[in-house]
């Protein structure tokens, strides 16, 4: 029996700008929060809203019953968890570990597993949403590990977002969210690419949008993207970099599992000029300066 | 000054089932209709709606203010505007010539031009919305030209569907149609690969699309035929060979105008294994079969 109360302390481990946002949401519905960050200003504004800062992921895992992760890459994701300070070396038994950073399925299973032999349980729990759906509260949560456990859990993963739906065993909502990402993939180079021939072309590109956006085209990223490549806004959204480690994942798990997926494959290595042009931390609509750069075009 | 008023008649060319359902329209409106069809069987609803049979395309413009034509691909548009009874050789001076089949923006500019040299006026006018926007008159309409001559025509095409666009001078509506489909190879490839990386991760696809619909994997393809695909539906929606063909129109205009499109010409090499494998008639979403037959994989 898993018993999260509002009284239950929570540990919040990434303060990066999406992991500020959703922590302050934990603190704003009155949890009481101790909290850690590689780099300790950024947990400022959260301090400031009544977290107190600990010295390491074990410490937070020391003092709370509920840990929460999100932080940048698998090698950080490894070091949170199992580093000589990490969220493992501190878990109780009945401790609740949550790692909403996309990473790598087989990661995820590793820190269940790991979780397991000291007691603890583990949650995996991706996010999208992006920094809009952080700061909103908005974000669609995707969960693996223990339907019991998770249950547990979704009233405070509830805060964070509307939408928390249980995936399945420990890295299901990894892949589920690789699910997300690769789809993305395929509606950012359409998008793209349909930009660049329409402009070719001598269309008046808002003319065009206005035609296609409403039928069966329609996605996300013509909404909310295509407008913002039209105006040479390349600022982030969600970063580049994260995008690649994302499909970086997603393509290796496939071969794993023995599933081409050419298209993926495709986009991730037009990504790859994407950050060779210098533009690793601009948002992910940047794919259309390596399309515009390969055929030498300029929109 | 062109003048096209409720008395103005019609004639119509192509009655398969995109033509059928969008002349139906203009007939119950009120508008006087002469139709041509290879297979005169195919007609056969449209002259119960009160539609006069002529033998040519070339009688159709004989006795008709306004010409339109749907039919299938580039070789027919050519065959019914050039051929010896074809549209042109019947039309008369103000004549105005539609064209709303997806075909080369090469082609559109061509009749364009021997339309202007009789004297008359020709449009381009492809359509998105498939077969159920044909049918509900709810297809987004694409409009190149002379924009008096859109102005004269847009309350015909209004009756077609609610989104007619001007989309600039002749050919710059079968580009705005190229547009749309870029996108679409884009999203169809994104929807395929994810759902196939899902399954094979073993997660429950309703459970994933549950979690990934809302968010910025929002596409039209995922909403309406990544349900089809788990149900193991794959009728035509849009054709297959249809599909093929807009994808060859768009990737030769690109290479004329020194535009590399990677992803879309990715996505027409793996619908080329789609009709090598039997389903040229089938959806456009078939394009799940070819990634399931690459990987010796079966959802």
């Amino acid at each position: 029996m898993i018993a999260i109360t509002p009284k239950t302390r929570i540990g919040w481990i990434g303060t990066g700008v999406m992991g500020a946002s959703m922590c302050g949401h934990l603190l704003r519905k009155g949890y009481s929060v101790v909290v850690f960050n590689r780099t300790r200003a950024k947990a400022k504004s959260l301090i400031g809203l009544g977290a107190l800062w600990v010295d390491s992921p074990a410490a937070a895992a020391q003092q709370a019953g509920v840990v929460l992760t999100m932080v940048g890459f698998p090698e950080d994701v490894r070091e949170v968890y199992f580093g000589k300070e990490g969220v493992l070396a501190g878990a109780k038994p009945g401790t609740v570990l949550v790692d909403m950073t996309t990473t790598r399925p087989s990661l995820a299973r590793e820190i269940y597993a790991a979780a397991a032999a000291r007691g603890a349980h583990a949650l995996d729990a991706p996010v999208s949403g992006g920094d809009v759906g952080a700061r909103e509260a908005k974000l669609s949560i995707m969960v693996g590990g223990d339907r019991e456990v998770f249950e547990a859990l979704r009233p405070v993963l509830g805060i964070m977002g509307p939408n928390v739906v249980f995936q399945g065993p420990p890295g299901a909502g990894q892949n589920a969210k690789m699910c997300n990402q690769i789809v993305i993939a395929g509606t950012m180079i359409g998008v793209c690419e349909s930009l660049l021939y329409g402009y070719r072309a001598g269309l008046d590109l808002e003319t065009m949008l206005s035609s296609i956006r409403g039928g069966a085209a329609a996605c996300w990223t013509l909404d909310r993207l295509a407008p913002r490549i039209l105006k040479r806004d390349f600022e982030p959204g969600f970063f580049v970099e994260h995008f690649v480690k994302d499909m970086r994942i997603a393509l290796e798990e496939a071969q794993q599992m023995g599933v081409s997926l050419p298209g993926l494959a495709l986009v991730h290595q037009l990504y790859t000029a994407v950050i060779a042009q210098g533009y690793g931390k601009k948002g992910t609509h940047a794919l259309m300066r390596a399309l515009e750069g390969l055929s030498n075009v300029s929109l």
